[in-house]
Order: structure tokens, then sequence, then C-alpha cells
């Protein structure tokens, strides 16, 4: 993708740090983009980071503190006289310096406010107040708002005044005097429009909108579904008070996407980098789950002993077990997550849980006889002929057949109602993925295995 | 989000349409969001489907067209005369009229094809030719080219001229005579610049680009980093040949998020939505993968079979066999699920193989310790003194819970190490997940089991 290789660059920049050739350090960067620069600056070793930081224009240097991780923006705060974090703070958006104080142990962020001038203070406490998954806490208060009775003229004008401090100018919005939403004027309709066109009658009157309280999830997805932007967003009394730009969308639908992906392998998300978390909150983030996981197994536990005289009778059959648990799991797996990311996407609704059910009934009806006739010639042809399984009877593989048809159908079926069950009453239907459809369907094939057992066996 | 509940509206407008107030209808559904149209018509029954789409504006109704499902596209293009075909076709973005080629089948493209002004039919048949998941294969070939020594006054009047054909004016590219990309000019800078400063001194020249042939998720991952709204794209012969827009990296990141979630549950991907998908097609996706992973159990059975004398012995042994999979499997998903994320995300790269394995080791020996303990306390407590299970013999119990620790770090190890490899190796690391990490932690954690056991228990 860019044109420079980046082990051949971090060589280069070191060479240069040794030898003390600022000039020729701050040349290599300055035409870099931004979010490369962090990266390399993240890689420094401490005592060098404050030092690079340093050479960066000014400007560059605040949209290059955005990109770089939460330790070292730390890191780098410390050393930061008070101009320099003034200066630094001056030129952020107030999203991004949300997302800093938010990032930042409470030292650091009393001197963040402290330095950061009084109306970015206020707007700073008004989007914390907002929940953390709400559109509020993602939005930014600086953009362009235009009046019903300017002209085109009036308004690039406005637009080249305000511009450098706004974070989009894609769209303007249009307010009347105690801020409710009226309309918005993209740049390009302002562009192809004639000087002297009134706004109110060239803006577009049906905008589509946020509250400030709505999912920050829900709105990434508009943008996408619209192909918008930026989306504005009101508060309860209709006022424009911010507006989401796409750049934090993606952001947002790609942590969604993570969380999700974390909860449905029973993790419990966390907001770090991999490499960037310590052991201890990996295991954190992990064992509980493990630990939820390991005593619900009990229950599978409890029908195998239950069942103790079948199995001494025909060991034979023990050694299905792991197989019909394995298939019952991966088969109603398959079925959760692609509920489980129907209901992300918004492609599917509770209401359609009917539809939803009769299409895997069909499906697992197909898998189920697909898999038990495959099985059923696997066992007779390699397991009791080829390697001369003689207690593998006719008899046990049907068992096994049998078992295996039922398991599916219930497993496809238990794994997709559950995440729809689990949407409808309000819980993360994301939690309701492989493994905790697997201990239900476990017990589940376990059950049915040995009911079978007893019965066509005659235990 | 909406301020239209859309059960509410689906009845108004059908209440319109059985009244046939035509006019009323339009009024409705005009002011509306294309891709709400587009939802809208996709409910619609097939014969008032033509009926309705055709009371839209033909701006509107090209826009809607576009979002609608390929199904109702295909009806609607059959029901089309030539002259509104073309009509239609005139107004697209070259890479929707791509998209839409890509899904209809042979008559209906041939009929596009004939349709299409010759400009457009070279510019698709250039990005048919680039393979699906490439960088050319989602751009679009409508862009503002500038040359460096117009002024800011002549760009503003070339955007003017051709801004309603281009699909962003957020940036616009500066090319030599022979197409080379030399830098870019943001609309942003343009309008915040003098009307007679010229082009080539006011333009970045540090061009983020992708190639042709890029994989269209780096490039999606791109535009994420850098806050990009438009990335230009250039051909081997470094000349621009196309932009890819943000909503369109959008849209690839929402699929290969959907795409990887899929693989690491065992289904084979596939671009529709699950309630538009039939039986037979989810069918086709699933069962391969279940007949791989059931036949692949035989091995674990095997094991089982092997030490058949054992589990004869102690046949409480076979009451835990479930739990030791279920966690091993659970373990071991969890590692490779973060792992595979972080691949994805390019946060991880092959280099980052033994700080990763040196990771998972010590949440590994933290997790497999945890739980052997609480294990311990619920075998001694709960199974054998409240439950009465007296074959549970403290050795046992040993037994038990050193397969859990032994088995919980090679499952967290191997789910971490065959994501990599399989990255390193060029396979898709997202097959690597909780299935098949599942069947062989299985087998591992059953040959831990009966080793212990025949060790510790003197079989």
């Amino acid at each position: 993708m860019r044109t420079w290789e980046s082990e051949a660059l971090m060589e280069q920049l070191e060479g240069l740090m040794e030898k003390r050739q600022w000039a020729s350090l701050r040349d290599l960067l300055v035409p870099m983009e931004p979010a490369d620069i962090a990266e390399i600056l993240d890689e420094l070793p401490e005592d060098r980071l404050p030092l690079l930081y340093r050479l960066l224009p000014k400007e560059l240097a605040a949209e290059v503190f955005v990109e770089m991780e939460p330790d070292q923006q730390e890191l780098l705060i410390k050393t930061f006289s008070d101009t320099e974090l003034k200066e630094v703070l001056d030129e952020l958006y107030v999203d991004d310096t949300v997302d800093l104080v938010e990032e930042m142990p409470a030292s650091v962020v009393k001197r963040i406010l402290q330095h950061a001038d009084p109306e970015t203070r206020k707007s700073i406490n008004e989007i914390l107040k907002y929940p953390e998954d709400s559109a509020g806490s993602i939005m930014t208060t600086e953009f362009v708002d235009l009046k019903k009775g300017m002209t085109v003229e009036d308004a690039i004008k406005r637009i080249r005044r305000t511009g450098t401090d706004t974070e989009t100018i894609n769209y303007c919005y249009v307010t009347d005097p105690s801020r409710h939403l009226l309309g918005t004027v993209s740049i390009r309709t302002l562009l192809l429009a004639e000087e002297d066109d009134v706004i109110g009658d060239i803006m577009d009157p049906n905008v589509v909108f946020a509250r400030t309280m709505d999912d920050r999830e829900d709105v990434a997805q508009s943008l996408s579904k619209y192909g918008f932007l930026a989306l504005p967003v009101v508060d309860t009394e209709d006022r424009l008070v911010g507006i989401v730009t796409v750049d934090d969308a993606m952001d947002v639908m790609e942590e969604e996407a993570t969380e999700d992906i974390e909860k449905m392998a029973a993790i419990t998300p966390s907001d770090r980098p991999y490499l960037r978390t310590d052991v201890l909150s990996l295991f954190k983030s992990r064992i509980p789950w493990l630990l939820l996981l390991m005593i619900s197994a009990t229950f599978t536990g409890i029908i195998i002993t239950s069942f103790e005289d079948a199995l001494s009778a025909y060991v034979v059959l023990t050694g299905f077990i792991p197989m019909l648990m394995d298939t019952g799991g991966n088969a109603g797996s398959q079925a959760s997550v692609t509920v489980i990311r129907g209901l992300s996407l918004h492609e599917l609704e509770f209401s359609d849980l009917l539809l939803v059910i009769w299409k895997e009934i069909r499906v697992a009806v197909l898998c189920g006889i697909t898999l038990a006739v495959a099985n059923f010639a696997k066992m007779m042809l390699i397991d009791r002929l080829l390697l001369g399984n003689v207690s593998l009877t006719p008899s046990v593989a049907m068992v096994v057949c049998l078992t295996l048809v039922l398991t599916v159908f219930c497993a496809k079926v238990v794994g997709c109602i559950l995440p729809m069950l689990a949407k409808k009453v309000g819980f993360d239907p994301a939690v309701m993925a492989s493994p905790f459809i697997t201990t239900i369907v476990d017990a589940i094939s376990l059950f049915i295995y040995f009911s079978f057992a007893t019965l066509l066996l005659g235990i």
C-alpha cells in the first residue's frame, strides 16, 4: 500500500537519531500521514519520544497526537509545558479531546481541563455527560451552521471564515434562532448553486438525524446505510447539538464487530489492542466465562453418571460422545452466529422468529440426514470393517446416527431461538453464541443419545 | 432514529395504493431517503413494485434503484422499456453499474451493456477485469481531476462543470498529462485558498494511494486509519484510474467482518442476507464443515476406544469428558478468536508470534490453575459430599484437575499459534477458529486425561 517499507524506515530514523540529524529527521517525517507518524512514535523508547515529537510543526504535532496510543499520549502530556499542552489542545477537535479525557488518569484530566479554553471545556463536560455507547458521546460540537436567509455567497464566506475550526465542511446545517434543525446543504450543492441563491431554497429540509441518547452503533449503521459523511445529532428538545462524522462511525463499526466477535468467543470485550493488554486484564476478561461454562458442564456430567449402567454394558458408546457433542455444538453455533450477525446488522428482527425457525428446521433436517448417512457408512466401512471394531453393531450405529439427526435438529433450533429471545428481553445476543449454545446442546445431545441407547439396545 | 414508524408507514402506503391515490403516494415517498424508499419497495408484492417505482422522479428513481435488492432490481429491469433502462443507467455511478452487472443474470447484463453509453461500457469492462476482492473492483472512475497549472478559480469552475457526474468532490486529484498522480487538493483547501492561488502550490504532494490489485480490505482499513473520505487508485504504471470512496469502504468492512464471523463459526461465507438466502444455499454453506469436523472427531473416538480398559475400571472418569472437552475448546477459541481479530485489524503480524505465545502461556497458567482449584473444590464439596458420588476419590479429582491445567495450556498455545501460521502460509486465519481448534483440543485433552489416569490411578 504505502511506498515506503516500515522496517527500513525505522532503521533510517534510528540512524538519524543516533547521528542527531534533526533537520533530516524532520524532513523525513513531515510529508507522512499523521497516523503513520503516530505509529512510529508509538514504537519509540520513552526517552526518545518527546524529542522526536517536538520536531513536528505545531499543527501536524496535534494531528499526530490524536492518533497515538493512550500510554504514549500520557507520557507526552507529562513532558509538556503548560504552553505546549495548550497549543496541542487548541488544535484538537472537541471529540478528540473527549476521547483523550476518557483515557487519561484523573491527574492528567485535571491538567487538560485547566488548559482547555472555556468554551471547549463546556463542550467536553457536555459530551462527557452522555452514556458511553450513545451518539452524544461520539459527536463533535464543531460544525458549520447556516441561517435560512443567507445567500450562497454569504454561506461560502462563513465557511471560509470558520472552516479551519470545524471537523467537516461537507455538510452545513441550517438552524433557526433557537437552534432547531431546519435542513442541510451539502458543499456540493453550495458549489453548484448560483451565488445569489438563498439557503432556505436550496437546502434539503428532509434531514435524517440522530438523538443524543441513540445507540452509537445505530448511528454508525445509519451513516453506512444512507452513505452520509456526517449525521446531525439533536437533543431532547430537538436542538442541534453536534454531528457524528463518518470516520468516527467507521471506528464504532470496527469496535462493535470486535466486541461481538469477542463475546461470541466467551470473552468480556476490552477496547485495547491485544499486544497492549496486560496478562492480568486478559485473564480477567476470559476467566469468568471459562468458570461459568465449566460449572455448567456439571449437568452433562450428571447425565453421563446417571446412564453409567448403559455405558458399562456398551463401552463402545463412549467413543462417540465427543463426535456427537462437537457436531451438535458446531451445528448450533452455525445457526446462532448467523442469527446474531443478522440481528447486529438489523437484517433480522424478533418478528422474523417463526420465519427463522422454519428455515433452520429445514436446514437442520438436510444437514442431519446427510451427516447421519455419511456417518453410518463411515462406521460400517471404516470403523467396523477396516479397523475391526466388532462391538460396533448396526444397532449401535443406528443409535449414533439417530442421535445425530435429532441433535442437529435441536442444536439448530436452540441456536436460532436463544439469540433472538436474548435480543427480545434486552440481553446482548452475541453472548448466546458458540460456547453457551455448545454447553446446552451437549446436555441435549447426551440425553438423546442415552435415551435412544436405552430404547434400541434394550439396556 | 427515524421520525416515522415503519409499520404504520407501510399501512398508510398500502391504503393509498388501494385507493390509487398516486399523487399522495408520490408526495409521501419523495422526501424520504433513497435507502428507505428501497426498503419499502423491496417489501412490495411483485406486481405493485414497477407501479410505485414509476412514481419517483428520474434522479431519485436511480438513487433508489441502486439501494434495492438484486431480485427486485432484476424484476424492475425486466419491466423497463429501453428508454427507461437508459435513463436509469445514465444516472448511476460506474461502480454501482458494475455492482449491478455482477449480480444480474447474463441476459440482463447483455441488455445493460447495450444501453450504457460507450465510455461507461469501457469503464465497466475495465473494472470487471479486476479480481473480486481487489481495490480495482470497488473503485469508481468518476472523480475530479485537476492540472498543476490551474488557479483555484479554474479548479472551482471545473468542479462546478463536472461536479454532478463525479461521485465525490471532497478531494480533487492533480495529474500530469500522462495521468500520473501528482497530488491531491481537498475541497476545504480550495475554499480556504485565494482565487488566484495555483493548484500546484496548494496541493498536497504526499498522496496515500492504493494499487488496483491491492486487497479491498486493506484499502478499507487505510481509509479508516487515515480518516480519508476517498483514496486514489493507480494502475501498474502509476496512472490514476479511479478512487475508492468511504461509503464503499464501510460496506467492505461490514462484509469482511461478517465473512470472518461466518468462517469462525464453520460456515462458508455468502454475501446474501440471511432471510434472502434459500435453504439449499444455507445447507451448502454449512454441511462441508460439519462433515469435515465430524470425520475429524474419529480421532477422539479412537483415543477413547484405546483407553476402554481404563474407562471400564473407572466409569466415573467418563462423566468429566464433556467438561474437559468444552473447557479446552472454550479456552482455545478465546485465544484463537483474539488472535484472528488482531490479524484482521493488522494489530498483529507474524513477527509477533513469540510475544503472543509468551502472553498466552501466562494467561493459560493463570486460567488453568484458577479453573483447577475451583473444580477441585466443586468436585469434593458438591459432587462427593453433597451429591454423594463416592467413586469420585481425591485421586480421580486430581487427575481431572491436572488434565484441566494442561489442557487449558495446550488449548491456548495451539489456539494462538494456528491462526498465525495459517496467515503466514497464506491461508485464511479465520478458518482456524473455534470449531477447528475444538476438534484438535478435544483429541489433546482426552489424550492428556487418559495418560494422567493411567499414571496416577495405576490402571
